[in-house]
């Protein structure tokens, strides 16, 4: 019984190896190739250890919130990462996104695969104090590559100032002191030509 | 002040994003290429919340469980990763990763640079339940690679039956009953011919 268990933990393990594979709209810091979604997981995960003391709410619990930094993605090993800028791609993404973590969920033994499920829910709907952080470092970790690349994938899609400010506006809920950090950089990325008005 | 101290941070934040370079020997489980680094860590960390209740210490504290997942290799920004069979490269080992940890942390504010030595060196000395159980996890991810691709890394190097119990065994301290699984996936390998006896 223990042992059937232990496999489906396994099983799960080596499922989601195949978030190594699913490519993001994102440069690395030296522009040389696109970064993949789970090194963007592990990534936000070091920053919400560095930065929870700029969360809104000083309880904010950071064991919850490296659990939704680390698992946020995992529905895309089915339904494939959708560009924020991309208006068709998001239109059937919830739907894709919930199949998808009817599946991969399903391979964890019970409690876990509740428990995962949960956390994945709590993360999209971004009401509580953990979600809003978690989210906030989901937006603010791309905006450095951005900036760091010299708009390297703003450029690439011809993405706008305003469009910027409103995709990444709700950093603020999570984390104001971060907001006011990105919202500088922002106006120094278009100030630069990196961004367009 | 506070703005220096979050520039800090930030300057680390873009600082490690070069661990997503760092090549490791362990092919992903489709064998399609090898995984860095920073995906390995994202990995582990999620193993970790996973699989806690197999922890040796039934009080080990999680969260700094996935600190150590997290952060544990970021000395191989400038220390590279180093293949555990191969005995020259682990000669200078650790010299060439206390001098990385040196240079690294400094980046961050005072404070966290200290806690990010600290937890480093708690990982690498094994002393605490926590260091035993992400240690555990650390060599339980590979082995569960070189298994799902029927000892693709192993046979590569011709690495023996052997070197890979007594690389492993540490996984018992950590965590038994996962050395008990590791264990029987090692006498399956050397009888598929995975592994040499």
């Amino acid at each position: 019984m223990e042992l059937d268990r232990l496999e489906k933990q396994i099983s799960f393990i080596v499922e989601i190896d195949k978030l190594k594979h699913i490519v993001r709209q994102t440069l690395l810091v030296d522009s040389s190739r696109q970064e993949n979604s789970s090194e963007h997981s592990w990534h936000i995960a070091v920053m919400a250890i560095l930065l929870g003391e700029y969360s809104r709410d000083s309880h904010t619990d950071l064991l919850r919130v490296l659990k939704m930094c680390l698992i946020h993605d995992l529905v895309e090993i089915d339904a494939g990462d959708t560009y924020c800028y991309d208006e068709e791609g998001n239109e059937g993404k919830g739907k894709r996104e919930r199949k998808a973590a009817d599946r991969l969920f399903a391979i964890l033994p019970p409690g876990q695969s509740q428990e995962f499920r949960e956390l994945w829910e709590e993360f999209e709907a971004r009401g509580t104090p953990e979600a809003l952080f978690a989210a906030a470092l989901d937006r603010l970790q791309p905006l450095l590559h951005n900036w760091r690349t010299e708009g390297g994938m703003w450029r690439r899609h011809g993405v706008r100032k305003h469009q910027v400010i409103s995709r990444n506006r709700h950093i603020e809920e999570g984390a104001p002191m971060l907001w006011e950090y990105a919202r500088n950089l922002i106006d120094k990325a278009t100030e630069r030509g990196f961004l367009m008005e």
